[in-house]
């Protein structure tokens, strides 16, 4: 049998909240793609593996390219290597997610390849990454319990509704406000600034920080 | 820059528990390398992934090819691919572990460059493979408290003694006997078979069986 090549890739799911139709909505960009094979379908983020970059290197690159902007947060997912994933060279994925802010996500640099979809109608997708973003949809949810990851999507400063609403974005559903508030008060994983958000003038929210910061630089 | 080729292999760090000093620990079986570079050293069983077999395949083939046993658990760890990993060539390892059974372990067919170690007393290894078993312990301890991994590494029927057994050579420390058997009974992952064990002449121990053994299949 003649030795095929195994080609490295990494590719990288990147969730920032950003609103859409009266909502906070769990998002991701996707690259349009502009070769063969899947000539102009959605993609992920990502490409060879450059000889002189490391892995998590290389998806800090993903991102940079693709949205101009720093992870809040950078973890490898999985690495997804069937024989055939959908294309004519067979390619080993080593997949990243990435968590972003708010505030910048927003402000991605115009790339007419480049768009953000609400993570729960995506168009199809370039070889498995549907099933990859599947994955990487699912980790978010069971981390979102045991750790402060929610942060990692929010302001520096944000309000107990604003962090309820990332939680709702990502599990998809309503959360009763005054359990959200007391369990969060009570985890000690957020203090109050003493300042409230501007723009309210009735009893306007008060905003706090995340006691958690450090843990999520990457 | 001249393009450098980058080399894809898959690794598995098997767990299986055997007596040492009279106690049950956890071991692995490590393999001596027949060529350079690191010739002569211990290093995980390995090698490069074959064009036509999945990860996963591949995993499995390390493991029969070393030890001659199925995995009773097969699970993906991570993917190690930091630029300088101690070799001439660039390699990016995709590292699984995998869990046996005791009662087989013990039976592993004779190899010159096969041998198993207590986890807590590795010889010197090849590359970063000392890295990599680090985080394959820290990944099965994890584990431990949320699953019921330890049933993989038992006989299909075992007393509530062997299983403590089982984990206190993974934590490493002693554990409460009576504690441990309450929480083990509470937790509804066991039955009593009605039997007890053979060979006991007083009060002969209960055998037990995993009520979790479907999860455990791979």
């Amino acid at each position: 049998m003649a030795e095929q090549t195994v080609e490295v890739a990494v590719s990288t799911v990147i969730f920032g909240i950003q609103e859409h139709e009266g909502a906070a909505k769990l998002h991701l960009p996707l690259v349009r793609r502009v070769r063969e094979p899947h000539l102009g379908s959605w993609a992920l983020p990502g490409g060879p593996l450059r000889p002189e970059e490391s892995l998590r290197e290389a998806a800090r690159r993903n991102l940079a390219d693709t949205t101009g902007l720093d992870a809040a947060h950078l973890e490898q997912l999985y690495t997804f290597g069937a024989v055939d994933r959908g294309g004519p060279q067979r390619v080993v994925s080593i997949v990243y997610w990435a968590l972003v802010r708010t505030e910048v996500a927003a402000t991605t640099r115009e790339d007419p390849h480049v768009a953000w979809f609400p993570a729960e109608e995506l168009p199809p997708l370039a070889f498995d990454h549907e099933e990859i973003v599947g994955w990487a949809v699912k980790r978010l949810k069971n981390k979102l319990d045991y750790t402060h990851l929610s942060h990692a999507l929010l302001p520096e400063e944000f309000t107990l509704g604003q962090l309820r609403e990332v939680h709702e974005a990502i599990l998809g559903r309503r959360l009763d406000p005054a359990n959200f508030r007391r369990r969060t008060e009570a985890s000690g994983t957020v203090r109050p600034t003493g300042a409230h958000q501007a723009g309210v003038r009735h009893r306007p929210p008060a905003l706090y920080r995340s006691t958690a910061r450090e843990e999520l630089l990457t």
